[in-house]
């Protein structure tokens, strides 16, 4: 294989490069530094830790995110802007970005984000790599029935909004609050013992419209499940190379036959 | 096509108006105008926004009510009373239907119905329809099983308000709250911490009910749904075309070698 | 088809009978009488109705009694005490029996029992008896997983019993009542929230039980479960008649071809 | 088969114990005692029968594990040391030596563990032995998915630890913590109604971080499902023997051609 390869002699420095940065010897370090780096913000969680341990851990996260950023660079001088054509490497860029945002005042909250740099294990490791890519593969697969599960949603909200928004704030008191109740009603989580139940007490029809609700939202689910495993046991059904080989002895049968024929009509002019 | 189709000109301004109500630009316009609406109602639920822009958005409301009123009285007028054997033509009149009813009194729940109008985008996009038809189709295979599981659901809801009516009346008080408690049971929402525990510090051994109902119950609800996979999936396996086409050449050998031995069988004859 | 029937003549007064109660008039009778009777048993659960109608309703409650305890003295007049071997007509003598015990006393539970007499629309109704009998055929398949979770589950309640008993005697107090907390858990039902978050409050590492036999026993489930998805799909894959009619084509080619060999031999002897 | 097997006439008294203790008598023996050992350890969890016949049970337990420590040593006597690379053997030493272990003081919690002696059921029986080895052999179709959940729970652990760590210390004060209540929310135990609306009371815009989290738990505990199932139905379609038969026929149908024409050949020759 090797021979086969060699000829193409990286020309210029950007290949070389290129070459470097794809290799083996620099992907194994990057995975190992992310691994570190995970124990690290691990680590840095706790207060115990952070306060006897702080002194180095601290540094050593400060390193490794400057070692992501050079490489990051360095892919750039390699490969130009065109490298944020891959998807991969524009989520490289925005994990590692996303540490580099002074996390102060408003954005204090982006702290917490500086962990999914720990993700970039996803995006480097080829394996797991092709399941992210298999997950997503199938998302589109379920477009029309989580669009009607959209639909559902909506008009659920709005419904549950004016019919039961008054008499229960909390739950139903605005379209979002009612999204997000009726979203927990899908996943079952108490959906009658403390929600709708209570509201029973007030409405003693509400069943009518949550009964209706829960059979629905959970028959869809039931649907988009389906329409999963259904789509995976097809993709999971590869071709059966041995129905190529019969199809080729089927068509070595025919010919020959077709070739017995031709002889033998032959053989009958030449007796007559 | 469509010199194979423009000889059917329409002759009356009946299918003139019939093909025009299902060009694509009044589909669109349409489709349209249910967005808009969903979006109307949804803004409507909120206190704050009718109060300050009520003044625009009850009108447009109304408006986009009276262009379907409008629409559906052509699609009337252009398909006669038939166009009723549509059932979706049906859905479409019932969800315009409720909009006009006067929400006052005793139909103030009406009003929440409303917004049911936001389900046209279903019967208008061919799309979403197919999804809707193909979950409704699924639904007569798993007839047997539905009417076993609503058997069952009947029998022990007259067994556990014998049992424990009296002493949990607003569990089991009545036929209706046993058979709203025994379904939520079936959803597994609290059916042991909230229900079977309580009941058991007074019938220690209710459990001998309780137990095997689970039991059953998710047992139907397992095989309801491996009935729908099964279906769904056998629906998935259309047929092979290479089949056929292998088919159709062992017809052929064997064709050919009745042929061949016709003629071996002739020249025979002619030897002798 | 009746010509074809007609000459079994029925001997005796016994295959008569026989004929009578299996055919279709006495059939829809005992499932109209059913049906009242379900309904019947529905009303007397409330004790408004009972005290308005009751006057009527339990006298015909006994009536429908009467005609099945008939009915069944006729079906073994008919069939001798053979009719035992059919596990359907034993399932209906205890469900019509249960009713004839004087339930009064410590046998007072068996009143609720009644209504099993209901379930008789299974046994009597052919396409519901044959969902019923794939229900309990799908069970020997999973014998050896079941055996495992019993295993399982026995085993995780006598280790909980002895680690959290003394502490928690309502949950895992004795021995069934551990077997109860763990088939809860493996129901998922407040797992955490309402079992382990307390016990981890007294015995701060109980998630070190707690956590595999959640996982073990949801993962036992998900294997009897894939276990009943896959015994399904077999069933359902019935063999392709169309594979049959390839086998015979291919080997009628066989012969053919053997023939026309054998032909030609005779042919190259003639020749010489 | 017997008149195949006797030439293997043990010729050492190792192989004759070998063979008498893979012989059923003693396979039987040891399932009986390990059934009646289950008996009496489910018994000594109560405290009422151990007091009463504690003087009858705690001997026997003793003799039974005495009979376990026998049969292991002389399998050890008549395999060597090398009946450690059977695994079932190593899970048998372990189990029992377990027991051996005086469980006072800091070891007191190995009490509990005696009891897994009863698993030996497993390794006894051949065929709950193949159901284990089945669900182990499961496990590394599995693996990347499982990998990538646990980085997923990893990243969230860590993300929700910063962010509601300090005011929810009880959920989410510490990794751990943040990892068991993220593992509870999986399995959908309150996840709302016990913990995400109570967040949302201090921190309202919880939800942007849980209902993602909840939405890819559930969707790769999904897809970790799917992965087996499809596993499970590929290792189901054992290949068909017919189409062997098949393709047999196949090519004995070529040959027979080919032979065919060579004679064609052979004749046309001598005709000229």
């Amino acid at each position: 294989m090797t021979d086969l390869i060699t000829p193409n002699v990286p020309e210029t420095w950007r290949q070389q490069l290129a070459q470097v940065m794809d290799g083996k010897p620099v992907q194994r370090l990057i995975t190992v530094l992310i691994l570190i780096n995970a124990a690290i913000l691990g680590m840095l969680t706790s207060k115990e830790i952070v306060a006897e341990w702080g002194w180095l851990l601290l540094p050593m996260d400060m390193f490794i995110l400057a070692v992501f950023v050079i490489e990051l660079a360095l892919r750039f001088a390699a490969r130009g802007i065109g490298l944020l054509r891959d998807p991969w490497a524009v989520f490289d860029c925005i994990v590692v970005g996303i540490a580099l945002v002074p996390a102060s005042g408003p954005f204090s909250v982006l702290r917490a984000l500086r962990v999914l740099r720990v993700l970039r294990l996803v995006s480097i490791n080829p394996s797991m790599r092709k399941v992210v890519q298999a997950l997503l593969a199938s998302l589109p697969g379920m477009g029309s029935i989580i669009m009607l599960m959209g639909l559902i949603f909506y008009v659920s909200a709005v419904m549950a909004t004016q019919l039961f928004g008054e008499r229960f704030p909390e739950w139903f008191g605005s379209l979002t609050a009612s999204l997000y109740s009726l979203f927990q009603m899908m996943t079952l989580d108490s959906w009658s013992s403390g929600t709708v139940r209570p509201i029973m007490e007030v409405y003693p029809h509400a069943w009518l419209f949550f009964i209706p609700y829960v059979l629905i939202a959970t028959f869809m689910m039931l649907n988009l499940f389906i329409a999963v495993i259904v789509n995976a046991m097809q993709d999971a059904q590869e071709p059966d190379p041995e129905v190529a080989a019969r199809i080729r002895r089927e068509e070595m049968i025919l010919e020959e036959l077709k070739a017995l024929r031709a002889e033998l009509g032959e053989m009958r002019r030449q007796i007559k």
